[in-house]
């Protein structure tokens, strides 16, 4: 495995061009939160809003527009039960993420369903929580799209069917390439499989061992793919890499990190990694 | 094109006078933000108290009643579907700002037509978003009032006829002659299209190209403009250059600014700004 | 008339007793808020629980009671609807505040007559805002309590009659006398008339001319009068200095005052004006 | 009485293991807040997510959900009333949190029946506020749990029987014997009853005498026995000694201390306290 290192960030995070406006940096489609479970799609969406996504629209259960606005004006909703809206939703966004407090009723899965028939290859699909745990169950095809997984341990054993134990890099790489998808393996120094290499994260502390963690990278990973599109599955790479940079340098002075802290301090963090602007460079006989 | 300088702003934001009260800063009414996007009409209400209006009423879809006052106590809240209350307000305002998350389907027209027809020619008119393309696309009349555009490129193409590349200072400015309406066309460099002067926006940042900064623009010439009413078309430029000149300074450590930033930003901000309190001149002979 | 100084601060702002209770600092109903304005009754509540009363009830339309606690947990809802139960949170105060974004309607005037109807001549009663309208425009009589109003002049001239121009002193007096009320005349350096004493508030500032104002200071006025049960009038006095000296401050480097600002600056701002503790007095002979 | 020391929370907030997740950590169900008394579970909520629980539940009215989340996106929802989903989370807590904010209705009494009715004999089960009151006035048998009581005086003479003069040190063991629970005597200098031990908690403040305090605790206590399950006892005494360490701290800079400026600040304090990771012990021959 190829150790990932704050390399990838000012690789991925580009000064912003000076003539560029919101639609230049994506829109984000997240459907989640179902009545019991909305702080998830709320934690997933400031992540995406903090990442520097253009356009961030949120998809959930009605019960939580409230708190969404409350929390989030930068995020537009829609009921996530209106099928039309939602299709038409999904088939603008750059990135689509689904899952997150999505539940795993008959409801959550009518919602899956639309989801998977309203992306396109052309775009970024992020499957996460109960999303992956539905599609195990369902035994629901994958949609052509560029798809990234954000299982935990567990989700993984149900989606790919290798108990955790057993969940070695050659076993996951098989399934991985039978799925040609990103999976972002979460876990003790997460696993990144993407299509030519396995990346392992040598950062990240227990800190992070708080429900909503995984919530916040979804939207993370949601947010840097549609503002960084060109740069593919770098993209994501650097936003699992920076999560946890964000949480190491919080766990300094606490002995938990909330979500909500580490999107929240996302825009000045990516401002310290942005790689320098471009130079001329002075040829060698200056 | 004449730049603009931070000289606006210590023309526009004069000390308060003592003895001075609530109405002395005008009332502002805000209408938009449907069930869908009512985060928009938040972040432009926020905007308009922390300029310093003296009242500041959201009229709005009823689902956002309970996140506008989490967020801005500050404000007042209307059903936007209200029709008698809505035109109350709207008659009894310094400024009226309307469009921000409007939408455009039937309920968002009927509303932007109770709303024109209750503005009177004294009133200031803020005319933002949604509330640009249904103008267009219905054909509606401008009201007689003191109207103040504040279109993106493609809104003011649907607006104007003037497709984005052919936007020249000369064609937009014969359309602006013939709406007698001053002009807010936000870009790369804004420019601001008065009766008399075409001004450019010499500031900014794209840390600014985020969703909710024009809703937070319209809410602040919202505010500047009734709280500074006898300064007339220099409250738009105040409130135009204010905007990006805090942007640009939360840009230095932040990769994107946030629109609420700016808005919670302009109490300190309009404080440095403010011009020095007239003092007793002391002659030459002294 | 008198003018008020910080010492009125350090004298009724006693460290609390080692052995003390959240009942032993009273208990504030406050009612107020209806559908349109649950912001103003949302920040005189702030003011309330930040003063430091013991227990604080906020009787609102149910509308309000998301928004209520997103801002401010530590406050009881109930609504101002329910007779029943607004009578016995009326009967169990040491303090009730009614007025603060009341509207004028029917139903609030029915709720005004059951808080008159239940409140007991041991009670301090904080009549401000539309309450104080209402008063004037139903010619309701003034319940027997410790009354307390806190109108700003053109209130004051439904009130008392006294047209604005004409509120002198003495004949602001005069009607104080009549209704054997303190009352706090809002307005550029505002007077307090207590039974004895008129005091004017030598300080303030032109940024303190922002909605929510007021209802901060009734919240206050609340708070201080159910914790500082023992000082009397006093406890008005200091409320009244409070809310200014605080704007003051904040105001050295803001534009404007946001009036929970002033709340949330209340429990700093009242350690530094603590009166030192009680020391064990030295006598002349040691 | 054993004085209890800030050597408690060295031994019970341990560094946490490299290799954990949020399992790890606990989950806790926390079941509260009627219409009138959201507030109360949403700062019981707050503190045991700030505890650093795994997984925090908060089962309430459903009015309650909007404002949970606005405030903490970290918990997940749950209707209070829906029997099944209740018992559901309470079998499958670490540590159940029954009545902060429950109220002392028929529909209250009917929740703490279900919830009493689905706790085992392996779980923490902390009954605060109304529910001791309901328990005490019904006559309702404590379930076979590692029961936690956190009564104030009255709540305690009303389940004990033994009339607030009449607490002795003696008397409160004779029943905490009787009950075989651990209680939490909430009073100026806390007295804890254990099994074994009594401790007397020899610090805290008066500007802890604020509505919600209570709260704060018993999310706390619930936080603290699901997190640090292993310390048995031990995870009680040390939530109650940084409960009011934490208050002692702040009140040395405000006059009153909120509840939920405990909560917040949890996370840095206990990273201050957190026990110096295991070193190599060198032996004496070296």
């Amino acid at each position: 495995m190829k150790k990932l290192t704050d390399q990838i960030l000012h690789e991925v995070i580009q000064p912003r061009p000076d003539n560029s406006f919101k639609g230049t940096f994506g829109k984000v489609t997240l459907v989640g939160g179902n009545r019991n479970f909305g702080g998830a799609i709320i934690m997933a969406s400031t992540a995406a809003v903090c990442s520097g996504a253009g356009l961030v629209t949120t998809c959930t259960d009605q019960s939580n527009s409230g708190a969404l606005h409350a929390q989030l004006p930068e995020a537009m909703f829609a009921d996530f039960t209106d099928d039309q809206q939602v299709a038409s939703l999904v088939s603008a966004a750059t990135t689509v993420v689904v899952g997150p407090g999505l539940g795993d009723d008959e409801t959550s899965l009518h919602i899956l369903k639309n989801v998977f028939a309203n992306v396109s290859p052309a775009q970024n699909l992020v499957i996460d929580g109960s999303a992956i745990t539905l599609m195990a169950r369902e035994k629901l095809s994958q949609p052509k799209a560029n798809v990234i997984y954000t299982p935990h341990e567990m989700e993984w054993q149900r989606l790919s069917g290798i108990k955790i134990g057993d969940q070695t890099e050659e076993k996951n790489r098989a399934v991985r390439d039978r799925l040609d998808a990103t999976v972002v393996l979460k876990k003790h120094h997460t696993e990144i499989y993407t299509a030519t290499t396995t990346y392992q994260l040598p950062i990240g502390t227990p800190a992070q061992a708080v429900g909503g963690m995984g919530d916040t990278l979804a939207g993370m990973v949601g947010g840097f793919t549609a503002e960084f599109k060109d740069q593919g599955t770098k993209a994501v790479l650097a936003a699992v890499y920076a999560h946890s940079a964000i949480a190491d340098k919080i766990a300094e002075s606490q002995y938990i990190v909330l979500p909500h802290q580490i999107s929240r301090a996302l825009p000045s963090f990516m401002k310290k990694m942005e790689a320098a602007p471009q130079e001329h460079h002075i040829g060698f006989l200056n």
